[in-house]
């Protein structure tokens, strides 16, 4: 136990949960990871598509970050309705649920953990991508290090660290201070420089252009690479329940300084690539440098700016990934409350976290960036599929809602309406757009796992079937049960046993293997009968009492419960309707190698009767600690 | 269970054991594998110490040889005396025991352990050292293909193939045949071409040499290093309980065979080499031949019977780490019953094999293998020692025997003190020779094993005597404990619990831990009651029982086994005397999956009840079958 102390924390009890909630200033780095981190890969993925056009796509990326921030425009005024109509929890599991059926909520959850998983092994990657970035020698243990940040990530989700602290808020706003203002120096020395300003560090050259013009079609498969950084913007509606009072106002203004900071950040660095020549390099290759960075070592030079500035991104990226780490657990939490996940996944652990959905979580992102190599860029197309079907959904429920309600809410109706369209649209043209490159995989994953959970939830459904029991407690038996104990050899602790078994039944019978040491053990048959009558037959008839008996089994193919179940069956053909009880006296030692010591026959004993027995076997263990 | 049938065969009973036991022509593979073996390696072995005297060290094998020939002379008559008088187990251990107390006894078990364990290590590498002789593009893969041969051996003792069949017999006698014939071919072409025959494929042109002349120290170095060549001779002696009646007749003929043929093939080499110029290679190197592989090459060319040879001297030394699976767990089981190993070493598994014994014996040689990277030469400097102080105190028990013995010994006892003289004298200088070789690390191995042995057994005598009881049973106890029934909710499962309960007591508690979901978990305590009271309660009165209570306890920390324990201690002061029964109703379901899908509770509540409770608490489980 000390172990697990030393490494996430003493136990913590049910009511130290309480006065955890928080206000906007500590909500923006734990609900906004996520969405501002989405800032650094979502223009690198639609640049990268653009890639084949050289210098041309450069101009291709305002406009589409435009209409990409309007959608999130839309967007952000549908949440701010969601936020103030589910103010306990406004995730888009319970918005569906609620409004549109139970196939719709489950669709939601599916996507939604799907896209927590993805964006776990995203954010990580990026976050690495940028530390390669600035260190090239690092470039070949991409993969390495994605996995090494994964399990710190983990260790501290498991303590519960949560999203609370110094270690979400320092990096989100010294990332927010580094990267608004290299826009702005940025922007001003374009100002300045009539259009054309200087780069401190000229960013490579762009690749010649591999194709003429913009077919719709690569505009297409541009902007659904793009929309990837939009991902995370459902978290604050999804951590409603997180907020101090006064809740609506504090999500509120959340949201806005979220929403605004990744408007700012997406239209600032998209002018930025344009004017100072950005391009999307290939993560796998040497060399390899983010769009991030390149943007920031044209404004800055690669001095110290530089280096906080790349710093503030790769924890942001790596902690974005925190985001997923919070929601997933409590997701699943919902969805095995309503029995469509097994219940372990609503159980918290001795620090109060979920820590079944945390270690799942860690195993799909783990096989997510095994399987593509750390690199984000093949992870992306997988991506964005998951959000958009989330917002699509969340927003068609609360149209739902809206209509439910009485009175006329037309505007809300309208607003949320406007943007299960809009985001709707987006989906169609992402899978779409990104269906060969990889989106497939996340059409065909989301099916699957909706049918899975309806498969859990027909397990659970049988299982309380079958439990139930509608009538009263009918009190047939009365008669004890006929008691066998374990018996090796007469000592303290079979003889405490024994006197154990003697006052709960008056049928005793002490239960001896004989042959169970094999071929060429010598068997004390005769001593042990001696023994027994004298030292516990005797007694027994002294004290008036029925005395126990003993029997001996022979074991010939050194089993214990095979022997022992055939005996049972014998006698409950013998006494049809009383029922049997084997108790095993069970020597209990303090110390990892004494298990060694022993055959630990009694607890193997234990577990093949409670596994074997027939449904009127009870097993009773009598521990003898050696201390007392 | 289907799974590990398949690996290793169905369970055996214990009369299958019976009837297998060997006559002579089994028994020479069974027993002599390993003396067999050595004539491979411990001539190479003085070779390789011969090495910088050049050619003019190939004259001093056959002297060396000729000695060593003498040596097995002498143990060979003496461990004829001891076939006779110990016809059930004349093991060095037993005989030591009896006859020179139980310290000597220990050392020569740890002795023997220890060569046990050296001689699966040496006789794996030196034949894969033979197998890469003939394939040397196998020889960068020495270690893996050194671990899958242990993996192998290991698997077949499992099963418990033991020493029986023709997969021992084959490879034993072609062995004999190839080598034997080897040398009668190869002698009689020296005798034809007046001591300088002609070599088919010639050996490797010998070093020059680094060293004029012979010193002394080489000499002894070279004496120690071939002496590896008779280890394996005491098998017979350890194994006589293996042999068919009559024994005594049966296990002198293995003996004289396995003895002459040893010494026919250590002088036919030794002549060889000198004839042919072989001299010792090292291991390590590309290019590699064991000595065996040239002198087979010298003869008969690269042909077929080359290659048969080669295989059937793999096959043998393969085989002759078998020897010692056979005898190290029997040696295990044989200490473990006088207490002084671990009990598991004695207990025979489903294939009647002392298993712990099998697998201890792969780790050690497994470790020794990977230490020593599989390389022959290096693992020779430890090997010898441990056999040499088993010959030394199995001889000194026998002459100590005959002095015992009423009547006169004299002939008798002669040759064994003659055997013990010797074999210590030879002891003697295998530690000085080969000290700063590698033996100082069995010198050091052998006391530390020994302590080992003894604090083991002073844990069983502390263990019974704190287990011991010597007056009769006191039955002071009649009172019936009071049942406290671990109650979820009310179902099939508890409600045959509950009624189980009444039938042992009429104290019966039903307990429900409340706060055990964690802080945000709904509790329906009122509901609960109700339920209680409608369907146990009533009932319980309408039958004219007293009616089991309903017990809420918080569970604050989430942790069921310590509000429960608090409350049990709470009783236990309220009614000493009286003790306390917890019943737990389990689940038990079939399917590997379906333990992922529930907490589990009652295991783990079971498990921590058992450890942590004090010494009058009994632990039920009423184990419920859905099946049922």
């Amino acid at each position: 136990m000390s172990v697990l102390s030393l490494l996430f924390g003493r136990r913590l009890a049910n009511d130290e949960e309480a006065g955890r909630k928080i206000g906007w200033f500590e909500a923006v780095p734990a609900m906004g990871l996520d969405g501002l981190g989405s800032s650094s890969y979502g223009p690198e993925a639609a640049l990268t598509v653009l890639a084949p056009l050289g210098a041309a796509g450069l101009a291709l990326i305002g406009p589409l970050m435009g209409v990409i921030v309007a959608l999130l425009a839309i967007l952000y005024l549908s949440y701010r309705q969601t936020v103030k109509a589910y103010p306990v929890n406004g995730g888009a599991y319970t918005v569906a649920k609620e409004n549109l059926g139970e196939n719709a909520g489950l669709l939601a959850a599916t996507a939604l953990m799907l896209d927590y998983g993805l964006n776990v092994a995203v954010g990580i990657s990026a976050g690495v991508g940028a530390l390669t970035s600035s260190v090239p020698a690092l470039q070949p243990y991409t993969l390495v290090l994605c996995l090494g940040v994964l399990v710190l990530v983990t260790v501290a989700n498991l303590r519960g660290t949560g999203e609370a602290g110094l270690l979400f808020s320092l990096p989100t706003y010294l990332f927010l201070a580094c990267f608004l203002g290299l826009i702005a120096v940025g922007l001003w020395r374009t100002l300045a420089g009539h259009g054309h300003p200087h780069a401190v560090v000229a960013p490579p050259h762009l690749a010649q252009a591999g194709q003429a013009a913009a077919g719709w079609w690569l505009v297409l498969r541009a902007f659904a690479a793009g929309c990837t950084a939009m991902t995370g913007v459902e978290a604050v509606s999804n951590g409603v329940g997180a907020f101090k009072p006064p809740v609506v106002p504090q999500a509120r203004r959340t949201l806005s300084i979220i929403v605004g900071a990744l408007a700012l950040l997406l239209l600032g660095l998209a002018a930025l690539t344009q004017v100072y020549h950005v391009g999307a390099m290939d993560q796998t290759k040497a060399g390899y440098q983010s769009v991030a960075s390149q943007i920031a070592a044209a404004v800055a030079g690669r001095g110290p700016v530089y280096y906080v500035s790349m710093a503030s991104l790769l924890a942001v990226l790596s902690l974005s990934a925190n985001t997923s780490f919070v929601g997933f657990p409590r997701l699943c939490r919902m969805v095995a409350q309503d029995g469509f996940l097994p219940r372990p996944f609503a159980t918290p652990d001795r620090r109060l976290v979920f820590s079944v959905g945390v270690l799942f979580l860690t195993v799909v992102a783990g096989a997510l960036l095994v399987g593509f190599g750390g690199v984000t860029d093949r992870l992306i197309p997988l991506f964005a599929v998951g959000a958009f079907l989330t917002f699509t959904l969340s927003q068609a429920g609360m149209v739902e809602h809206w209509r439910k309600q009485e009175g006329r809410h037309v505007l809300p109706l309208t607003i949320n309406a406007l943007g299960a369209v809009a985001t709707g649209a987006a989906l169609a043209v992402i899978v779409v757009a990104k269906f060969a490159e990889g989106a497939w995989l996340t059409v065909l994953a989301i099916p699957l796992t909706l049918l899975l959970l309806k498969r859990v939830r027909r397990y659970y459904t049988g299982l309380d079937a079958r439990m139930a029991l509608t009538t009263p407690l009918s009190i047939e038996e009365t008669e004890p049960p006929t008691v066998l104990v374990a018996y090796e050899a007469y000592n303290r602790m079979t003889a405490r046993a024994l006197r154990y078994a003697l006052t709960l039944s008056p049928d005793v019978v002490a239960v001896h293997l004989t042959h169970l040491a094999g071929p060429e053990a010598e068997e004390h048959e005769r001593e042990l009968r001696a023994t027994f009558d004298a030292d516990v037959a005797q007694p027994a008839h002294a004290a008036g009492q029925k005395s126990p008996e003993l029997k001996l089994i022979p074991a010939p193919y050194r089993t214990m419960h095979t022997p022992l179940l055939d005996y049972i069956r014998q006698l409950d053909a013998d006494t049809p309707g009383r029922s049997v009880t084997v108790l095993i006296p069970e020597r209990i030692e303090v110390g990892w190698w004494k298990a060694l010591m022993h055959n630990n026959r009694a607890q193997r004993l234990r577990n093949l009767l409670v596994r074997d027995g027939d449904a009127r076997l009870v097993v009773s263990i009598a521990p003898w600690k050696l201390e007392a």
